[in-house]
């Protein structure tokens, strides 16, 4: 059995996760290579060491490069700061490695492609973590539409809201900086474009509109100092999908209320169905001649779900949908499919994006081949 | 004490809802006028007599102006066919008579303007039945916005969605021609227009998007015949308003499981309000500092439901918000205020509702006062 | 078609329901019978006058007596303070006139006997005001455990909680005197034990407790004075019907957040449903094999709806459901038939409030036989 | 630091729940222990050792008695059918060890009995498994109710209603037979009465009524064989808890449209709150003064869920309610503290549990005491 050596790059919150959702994947599925956690990368010497240690990771390193070249390391995961995902990816890209990098794929449109372009040419599989789409419920309903249980689509309603920046003494982070991916499109609507291209697939034009509602917030918590904001607290727009359906997407950070709220709603000519990632185990669903809408509990019909529970109702959180989406790459790297957001596709999520942007300054239609 | 004479055009559905809003309005509420149900008229004489009989009106009529010219009949209530509004209201406001019109004002932008010129011209009171409006809750909403208790409004996102022409094989009826103000964005999305522009003002651009999904459909139940269909089935639209805030806006008559789905969300710097026309009843609210939404149900606080009963969870019905329309209208007849949709304000929905129109066709966006 | 002169006692909130039910009633559906608003009788001989001109009552009484004799009455209908319903109820059988008496229908069950048997021996109709059970959504789900849909039904869960009396400091009210039924299981779980009986059918045995949780009120608002309370604050009971199901009901009025929550859960073999008065318009439904709830909405469907409204999601009000109480109760004098709870039904509803009573005195189950 | 060696018996769902519970718990938590996986026992030696391997287990074993005596390990978690864990439980408390079981306790009150003294005189940590009670949401619940901040409790109704038996042709299982433990009561009701007795303290007495509906089922799917069925299909109770709040409870296996609704609402005098394993992220909640219902949404406020996400909304599973588990018992094996049910707590839940049984079968009160 082929082995394969986990290289993860950053020890936050992220970092924790996807070593945890490579332990759990390996403890939860067959698959025909033999995974071991071989090596782990921190700036801080000491950090490395310490997580290393109790994540189990074989090696620690404090130069990530060093974990690229590392002979033991076949796939490097990246959980650094967004404008690191760029430097990292094409460095193992270039050393012909597969790459595992946390969303979103860049901090600019040019970075996206050139990364795009750079896993194409290498040949090797590569993810990007919309692990979202790997809700088995998600998965469900992708599969009712591409069944043609919904009928023709013709609406997507989409939404993804959070409150963590509505209050405007919130300070300033790095989230509010366009070099850094920041503003509520990049940061939660990317999310949103993802999960819509993901059920829906190519959007063909957009047109929109976006706000900075506060144009400057504190340096640091408490601090007197201000600082300047131009990234965008909310946005919304209208899509036009290549397969005849039109929508609506709505972005914001500011909203009351909402601490996860990537929602949706999707019409057909034979149904409805809605999401909300606030109740992530749940779909509703209204077929052609129903009175109304019925809840759908996630269970052990759906894969996905059953590799981790014989009832329905005992609920998946976050932390397994990380270990599905590292499931289907794993599934990918051994050569047999492996669903699952690639370089390329992220870069169409980017791409989109950008449409928006230039709909909202420019206001007007934007085609996303212009 | 005034001699108020109620004259009502209309025996269907909605007349008999308007003659019993005039009785329990005069029922419930005090007002310094003496109101008599005076005439009735329809076009079939033997109904007309039997409706008055059985609404309590004292004449009936079969010829719609001579209602309008009866000494004793001093406001027309007008309940028929949309296309019938133009030249009732029309007649009424030549007699110098107080309208009260249902929705829509008109079937089109151009007989909206000469009614709104007419009305103004005349110097009478006038009303459109934009009954939603006065629903309790909707009223407590629109207080919360004015007395700021949201902050700066910054977001509207509303929806009027139904399922009632799903079926694709429901057949074609006067809602689906134009020159009857059919289509979902004239039938459904004008209740929706009204309500944004209740609750936040003026309307400054437009962009949208329309679409026509069943192009035929049988000319009546199970006929084989097909009517070829030119109004939109649903359309989605962006809105700036004056105040600044942003906005979506959707409507559809396609959307299996929704009856009544006329919804909005409004967030403000300092909260956030939702509302579904589904639980007429109910308020979702979450303030700053808060940690989720919470539920408000209508109760005797609110005004308008204390004149119905003296404890909460009694529920108001659609009669209900006929009535208070009613009563508003009845306050503004004798003076005393009374708030409500006029044909000025009526103007201005159609006036939305065609610019929405124009930025669906020319795709762009579209100021309203071009 | 013969006439039916009503006469109403008591000008309250629950008299003025019922003048609008007469009216509305007449105005909404057709009967072989000549109602009028015949007499109307308040101790206050100018409060009785003031609410006949603007009810559109014929005549004024100050006397009930008077009301009852007056030969332009046909039907009594009772809306006094409880303690008075069994003085005027026999007056009126005694007079061979029907009765429609509100809820409850006496203050002990020894009064209930002696109403019951009255009305047994002058053989006319009788009503008591039980009007949740006149919601179509409710005849609904009753005609579906009817006609078998859930199969055989094995558990009735059922809660009627409010909050009004939740704070400590509401003062003493008539509602808190063993005397006039108060408590909240004479005040609130009798519409539930109706409701359960209106659904299911009779109970064989029972087994209760209760509590008094604030065992003194001010005397009134804001009064230092402390007056002692003996009658219940909650109870809660187990239920064994005669078809086989079990059941439990509980009933406070100390619940923070309700406000009208009469609800239920029906199991059966073949599907549960689930209904909540403060959202009187739906019905949850789960059919074996189904994979969760779904949401049924009121509308045309439904008979009590359709008179009301062409359209689902209309929704109906307090004010629809006691018309539609009167309507039946008009069909029964009619004599074509007219479900709702007549005196011998109330009566049971009484005797079942009672042996929960003893059922909680004495700890022990007590058979409703006993 | 001290060594602390895990040692599991069981290979099945469960199994792996502990297997990744407590690699997970090593992940994210700190703890003054040296905690390694040292042994797996399976009475399949290759089905042990491949388990072992893939899980990350030291060694296998195919005897559990081996196992226990393995001087490797320091803890032992049983996760077999329930009539082992007596058996199992005796032999590690024998060796002096600490054991972490599966709920229930045991098979029998007796056993449990044996169980619980067995443990005192051992004086080692137990710990049996209601990973319900370690949702952080659950804890603020706790702690809500604990700080005094819903006041006075007077009112706990619980349900735990799921739909696995609902086809009188699911055939029968172990769960079938009361000599393993089976029927709703024992197999669902236990969670709840352990839940009630986390939540609120003891019961003094209860009232019962339970009822097996289908007395047979088939012998496997499908088999025209039946089995006479003697165990309970639902149970409603009566309780009395000693801190003077009431309440009910019910427990079905038999309700459409349940997969874990394992929920509760408990009212005090100054507020009420409200809870559904089915949307286990949530809690809601009405305080004195409130106008109705708040969702809260689990967040990282509380400190079970910030070990595992820094936002709010991101939602744990069942798999983190394990993980707490085994966190709370890590920090009670090193003297820190540490929540949790022990082998006393745990027979005090089998206790209630018994007494609701004879209430049932005498129809009479029960006192716990007794």
């Amino acid at each position: 059995m082929r082995e394969l050596g986990i290289g993860l790059i950053g020890t936050g919150f992220m970092g924790r996760a996807h070593a945890l959702a490579f332990h759990n994947a390996k403890a939860v599925f067959d698959f025909p290579l033999n995974l071991t956690l071989a090596a782990l990368a921190d700036a801080d010497p000491q950090r490395a060491r310490q997580c290393a240690q109790s994540w189990g990771f074989a090696t620690a390193h404090s130069d990530w490069q060093q974990l690229i070249d590392d002979p033991k390391v076949n796939l490097i995961a990246i959980t650094t700061p967004n404008h690191l995902h760029f430097p990292m990816a094409m460095a193992a890209l270039a050393a012909g490695k597969p790459v595992y990098c946390e969303k979103p794929l860049a901090v600019s449109l040019e970075q996206a492609e050139q990364m795009q372009q750079a896993a194409k040419a290498a040949g090797v599989v590569t993810r990007v973590g919309y692990n979202y789409q790997h809700n088995p419920i998600i998965q469900l309903a992708r599969d009712m539409i591409q069944r043609g249980e919904l009928g023709r689509i013709i609406s997507f309603q989409g939404e993804f809201s959070e409150d963590f920046m509505a209050d405007p003494t919130s300070p300033w982070s790095w989230r509010c900086e366009a070099a850094h991916a920041g503003g509520a499109l990049a940061d939660l609507g990317s999310h949103l474009l993802a999960m819509a291209r993901h059920l829906l697939g190519n959007v063909e034009a957009v047109c929109a509109d976006s706000q900075t509602v506060h144009n400057q917030r504190p340096a640091s918590a408490g601090n007197p100092e201000q600082r300047a904001i131009v990234v965008d607290d909310q946005v919304h727009a209208l899509l036009r999908f290549t397969n005849g359906a039109r929508g609506t997407v709505s972005s914001s950070w500011l909203k009351h209320g909402y601490k996860n709220h990537l929602s949706f709603e999707i019409s057909g000519t034979l149904g409805t169905l809605a999401f909300d990632q606030e109740r992530l185990n749940e779909l509703r669903l209204c077929r052609i001649g129903q009175p109304g809408f019925q809840r759908l509990l996630a269970g052990p019909d759906l894969p996905g779900y059953a590799a981790f529970s014989p009832a329905a109702g005992h609920q998946l959180g976050y932390n397994e949908l990380k270990t599905l989406e590292v499931q289907e790459l794993l599934m990918a790297l051994a050569g047999q499919g492996g669903s699952g957001t690639d370089f390329a596709e992220a870069w169409e999520v980017e791409r989109l994006a950008a449409a928006i942007r230039v709909a909202a300054r420019e206001q007007r239609w934007v085609k996303i081949s212009e």
